[in-house]
């Protein structure tokens, strides 16, 4: 590393630009000029990075000017015009959603898996993968390092504010009038309770679980669904992987669950895979139920590292393990995934 | 029937009891005297069944004469005990717990299912299933009658009521211990709000999931992951079928969800598997996700069916359906499924 390079976080005021300053503040500081990014909503605003308070600018042609590298933290449409916009202005984009992820030209990256694919970007844009993805990947890629996995089978219990801080708000709001109340025990009493204030959620999130996350795609299966079978897909380079998902969100603020079944073309042990889980980096093996050990969103919250446990092998079939994978959605998941990639780019100046 | 037999509902005073006190209220009454029952600690109580006051006894050999059915709505070791001896006093026992489950002398009964087993019952007993098994085995075995399950993968989103009454307890009063706070977003933050009062479950259930119900079985599986294999291996006559399923509470007062992919034999479609869950009974199919349908525990609790949506074949295997599924565990669950074996046996009086 030469200079110290420009670094844009564009979406500094969501959920996800919130812990991306926090990581930004914490990390060893490879950065020149810090620069905030939002709507114009935003525009003078200040938060604070590396101890300092600093005011958020809106968007612009103008703001993309002179930066290195631009971390996009915003919705996926924004990305999609924006984005390129940067990278023609000579910035490096690692793109937080899901606009450019099965874009053949750009790279889907996960650091602890196939960090080469970082380094050839045509479109000068990298992207990082959706949370849901993220939570399992690390576990299932080491495991698959050694097994081969075939087939995949996982039912997520998504946090809400995968669906980014509207989806908390709304949450919070929700439990707000539920508690202290004997609500959750007759038909469509907590919608009642909740009325229209389900904020991102196709229905009420306090004392339930919404078996519906991303748009309609095909054949009755949801964008998010298809995201992680294609992303799992791209970051593993294989292609044919069969891979069913699917996506409920929970009551929890932050942190998303996902129950894995894999299927690998090798016969496999609990024993072995503990010891590669304990061994792989990111990941924190946390398997023995006889002594309270498994991982729970209340534990892995704002921690870096996805946690697994509940680590089986199915009863009738050695080349299948059971899983139970937690991550916080909002770092390894989102700010932080993004901000090892900014750092290895860094890594270049 | 020529006479009215006499009922006693051992447990009265529990979550299913009192679930079970409505449906003998609500359905067609078919009983002599009702005797509700539960242990010393409750006797004196009064509750209301056919609109009727009615004085809760303790559990004894004299509280058990002159009963012709007996409904066991208590835990695993006095359903163990005491069924029994109901039995030897020549009543018909419809147990609810765990205990008589896999005696291959007792049958495990789902009226929509196989109903025929009622009719031999070596012991004098008869048992209800599990709730976790009860939530999809209605749906799932309407599809085997047409298609032959070989292979169920399913992960279980349980609601704090399947823990008893306790287990409500418990949530409503960490639930007004997180309401109108920040937490759900630090490490531990729960944990330390909630403190010991976590109730029957091994750690926070508000704004948690936690992947353990049961007790520690064989080789890190839980007895209600096994329980779920067994159960439905029994009630479908599969001695060998392959089933892995993952238990993890959420923060739902009543109604277990569970998100199950099923292998058959046959080739599978949507649309007539759309047809078959139409027309079963005990099923609501609610499968349209463009128009916001799918089942959620808020929508389904207090109602009998199962609710069935989300209904898609796998991409790349034409043999497998993903399905959620969602049924109140304190009624099919538990409650109803007991009151509607009851009820057939009365027929025999
Ligand atoms: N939440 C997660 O767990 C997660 C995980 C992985 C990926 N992602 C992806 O990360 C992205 C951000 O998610 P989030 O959860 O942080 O969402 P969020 O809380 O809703 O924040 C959205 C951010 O985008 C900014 N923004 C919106 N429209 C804009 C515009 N026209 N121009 C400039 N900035 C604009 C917002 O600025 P204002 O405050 O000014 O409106 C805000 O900073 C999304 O693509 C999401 O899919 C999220
Ligand atoms: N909850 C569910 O979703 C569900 C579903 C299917 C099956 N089950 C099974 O159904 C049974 C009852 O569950 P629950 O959820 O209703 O539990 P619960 O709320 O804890 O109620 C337990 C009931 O058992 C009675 N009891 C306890 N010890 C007794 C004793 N020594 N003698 C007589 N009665 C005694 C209690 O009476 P007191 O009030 O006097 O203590 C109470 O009526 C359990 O075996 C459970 O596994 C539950």
């Amino acid at each position: 590393m030469n200079r110290k390079p420009a670094l844009a976080v564009v979406g500094a005021t969501g959920a996800v630009g919130a812990v991306m300053l926090q990581i930004l503040s914490q990390h060893a500081d490879v950065w020149g000029e810090i620069r905030l990014i939002a709507s114009p909503r935003s525009a003078g605003r200040k938060l604070a990075v590396r101890g300092e308070e600093t005011e958020v600018v809106a968007l612009s042609e103008e703001t993309l000017t002179g930066i290195d590298v631009a971390l996009f933290l915003v919705p996926a449409e924004v990305s999609a015009q924006w984005a390129p916009i940067a990278a023609a202005k000579g910035a490096v984009v690692v793109d937080n959603s899901a606009a450019f992820r099965l874009d053949p030209d750009v790279p889907l990256v996960v650091p602890e898996i196939n960090p080469h694919s970082l380094r050839v970007r045509p479109r000068g844009i990298v992207a990082s993968p959706g949370c849901t993805t993220l939570a399992m990947i690390v576990t299932v890629g080491a495991l698959h390092a050694e097994f081969c996995v075939d087939e995949l089978v996982v039912s997520a219990y998504q946090a809400v504010s995968g669906a980014g801080q509207g989806g908390v708000e709304a949450l919070r709001t929700q439990l707000a009038l539920v508690a202290g109340t004997e609500l959750g025990t007759s038909p469509g009493d907590v919608r009642r309770a909740v009325g229209d204030g389900v904020g991102p959620f196709p229905a009420p999130m306090a004392l339930n679980v919404v078996p519906w996350s991303g748009a309609l795609a095909a054949d009755g299966w949801s964008s998010e669904e298809l995201a992680i079978r294609d992303e799992t897909r791209k970051i593993l380079s294989l292609p044919e992987l069969r891979v069913s998902a699917t996506c409920v969100r929970v009551p929890v603020v932050t942190s998303h669950s996902v129950s894995v079944h894999a299927r690998f073309e090798r016969e496999v042990s609990v024993e072995r895979a503990h010891e590669i889980l304990a061994t792989s980096p990111g990941v924190v093996l946390f398997d023995d139920p006889a002594a309270g050990e498994f991982p729970t969103p209340a534990d892995v919250v704002g921690t870096d590292p996805t946690w697994v446990g509940r680590v089986r092998r199915a009863m009738d079939d050695s080349r299948v393990l059971e899983l139970f994978v937690c991550g916080d959605n909002l770092r390894k998941g989102a700010a932080l995934n993004t901000a090892q990639l900014a750092e290895a780019i860094a890594r270049e100046f």
